[in-house]
Parts: structure tokens; sequence; C-alpha cells
């Protein structure tokens, strides 16, 4: 039975890395020994070890253990652990190394088994079936938009509504998610910081501080409540 | 010789489309009798035809004439054409749409023999090396990042400054691009909106309203103001 959260984002605005989350972090992973965290999103291209340092500092004030591994046996290091983290950064280069070391299916199937999994931001949107709704630049090219596909629906994380009376004449949020709809028939859900998804088995519950919104194509968008069953969304 | 202007932006906030550049645009097709319009970017998913329509209004008032063809004859109708406009819309769909047609050495020859060109947004961006700088989403799979590469550095429109004191942790465009130079060797210019480029053979001028900012591998990053030439820039 699936056991995952996934948040649009690991910090909100003037918190630390990950304080909103701890009691649910502590919850999801209350019975993992063996946490692996996967710091290929590389945020601000910080190294995979500068960033696994700053996950383990936070996860051991929760009394939760990073388990230490290289590359070369990470894909024996996923098959032994108990619990997952993926954190933010890059999407494409997130996905990118994800296919680079041949992880998608092993992911998968630890994820679907039960293995508890916390995604923050890009960890959040490779459980999508696309990551053709992310934000970040394509600063590397990935051979395949195609994502975990985990949860039948795409994720915005970081939404953003659009600002009323600002002058920037970019794209908002809003219409290139539209944009998105126009040529790719899956709903995407615009998930605002603070907000995260708690998956149990096949529920799918939107929690956390703020509304969501739901796209649908030819623009049928609807907002959901906090408490609201992801599930059959079609 | 080259002759191109590239926009940040087609729009500045309270004008109508393509107003500001007017007397830039009659200047650099002064000559032309045949302008080719490319509409793949599609801004808002509208379709071909409209967005033909949106260009062809506006290129009227100037007595500027934007040619028919259909997507069957567009190879031999950019063979034929003495000015191309390419729009804004998605960066992403664009480039593969130029791919799918091989229009890639075409567009290339035609600009760098003398052809006017004129660039806005998307447009802008496909004229450097990658558009590994886009601030659009990934709404379908291109099979290659590399674009023209007329411009021998990348080009990130629309640029935007970090807001003192905004409250969305999503990246800036700041730190995105800070990321694509961790793996990216090329100069990035930020293209503030109002501002432009017109390239005269190797000159490349930033002309218009904003400052711009060069961005160079380990944050090196340092601005420019209008009438700087970057046909030096590394």
């Amino acid at each position: 039975m699936k056991k995952m959260l996934l948040a649009s984002t690991s910090t909100i605005y003037g918190q630390k890395y990950l304080e909103y989350l701890h009691d649910e972090i502590k919850t999801l992973f209350s019975e993992c020994k063996k946490i692996l965290f996967v710091p290929y999103a590389r945020p601000s291209g910080i190294t995979h070890l500068e960033y696994t340092e700053k996950a383990k500092d936070v996860f051991k004030t929760l009394s939760l253990e990073i388990i230490d591994y290289t590359d070369e046996d990470l894909k024996e290091s996923l098959e032994k652990c108990d619990g997952i983290f993926i954190g933010g950064g890059n999407t494409f280069l997130l996905l990118d190394k994800l296919y680079q070391f041949s992880l998608i299916d092993i992911l998968k199937n630890k994820i679907n088994s039960g293995i508890p999994y916390l995604g923050t931001s890009a960890g959040t949107n490779i459980c999508g079936i696309t990551i053709g709704t992310t934000n970040d630049m394509p600063i590397v090219h990935v051979k395949s938009l195609e994502a975990l596909g985990i949860i039948h629906f795409n994720i915005n994380p970081h939404y953003l509504d659009p600002t009323v009376g600002f002058e920037h004449m970019g794209e908002s949020r809003e219409t290139r998610i539209n944009e998105f709809q126009k040529l790719n028939d899956q709903v995407v859900i615009g998930l605002r910081e603070g907000s995260f998804l708690l998956v149990n088995g096949d529920d799918i519950y939107l929690k956390g501080l703020k509304r969501a919104i739901i796209f649908k194509k030819e623009n049928k968008n609807f907002e959901i409540e906090s408490g609201f069953n992801l599930k059959n969304i079609m």
C-alpha cells in the first residue's frame, strides 16, 4: 500500500528547511531505519554530498537516519532501504540522472510496494505522469519527459497565482498550464506552497495550508480544499 | 551580413502587440516584399492561422506584407521569402516544429545570408546556442535543446529581477540561470522586457528601454547598458 508525502516545496517563507513538515515526516518514516536520500536535483547546483548533508542534519533532529551510499552502490542501496526521500532542485537534472542510472523501475517498484516516500518540489513532480508541468529550466536535455507515473496526473509544484497589476508580460503559471493542456490530456494539480499530497494506497488527499487548483482540458479548472481526495480525478 | 532584431517580448505592459517596436520593424523590413511569419510557438495555444492573422494585422498598419503559405509549402516559401518573423509562445513547441519540418538549416542559411529577421521571445530564444535558458514549460518533448546558434550565447527573454520581500520560495530567474551555468559553459544574456538586440553583421547591440544582465560562469555576472556591443562577449 503506497505511503507518500508529496510536498509543493521543502521550505515555506520565514521557516527552516522542511520545518513545516516535521510532524508529517516523523509519522511517515516512523518505522524506517534505512532512509535513502536522492540529491540529484542539486538546488543552486550544490554537490550531491552537500545536499545529502543538509537533509541528514534535519532528519537527525527528527531522530531519523539517512544512510550513506555512493553513486556506484546506489542501486543496491535502493533495494535495501526502507524509506526514500527525493529532494527538490532542477527537475530535468533529477529525471536525467534517474534515467542515466536506470533507477526508474526500481523506484516505481519500491514506492508501489509501500516503502514510505517523501518528495519535495522536483521530488514531487517526478511522481506524476510526466515532468511537462515543471517550472524549471531545461539545464540538461533529458531523453524523455515521462516520469514515474505513480500518481495518475501531473503536478505543478510551487504553484503561483497570477498577480493582479503585475506588469511583467511573460506567461502566468495558469497560462502555461492551459497551454500544456492544449497538447496533453492529463489533469494537472497546481500545488501551492505549504500544501502537499498525502498518499495512502489509492487515496490521494490534499493537505496543508492552501487550497489547490485542478486544471482540466478546455479550462475546466476548479479549486479544491484541504482534505479533498484526488483518487477519482480524471 | 546578418540583420536581426531580437526582442525580449512582443508586447510591453499597457501597449499593443509590437507597438514599441514599430519604428524598428519598419526599418528592418524596409526593403522586404515577402515576409514570412512562423506561428509555431502558438501563445496560449492559439492556432497557426489565428496567430498569423494577428501578426499580419499589425504589419499591415506598417505597410508591410506577410505572405500566405501552408505547412506543406513552408520550405519553399522560406526559400522564396525576403524577410522572416518568428513570434513568441512556447519555445519547446516552436523548436520541436522546426525539427519536425527540417527547417533548422534553411533558417540558419537564410539569416546568415542577410535576410532580415525579427524574433520576439521564443523567436529570440531560438537564435542562441540552446533553448536551455527558456522560461517555458516543456509541453512537448523536443529531441534536442540545440537551437539555431546564430548568436554565440544563450538568451533568457522576459528576464525578471528577483523581488525583494517576495514570499514565494520557487527559484528566482537568477538562481535558475546560475544553475544552468554549473552545467553549461556559454554566456547567457538576461534580456529585460522592453530591451532587444540589434544585430548588424558581427555586431550585436543592446537596445531599448532597459539594461541587460550578462551571466557568466562562477557568478561573474554584470550589467550592460543600452548601446553595448556583445560581439566579443565570451
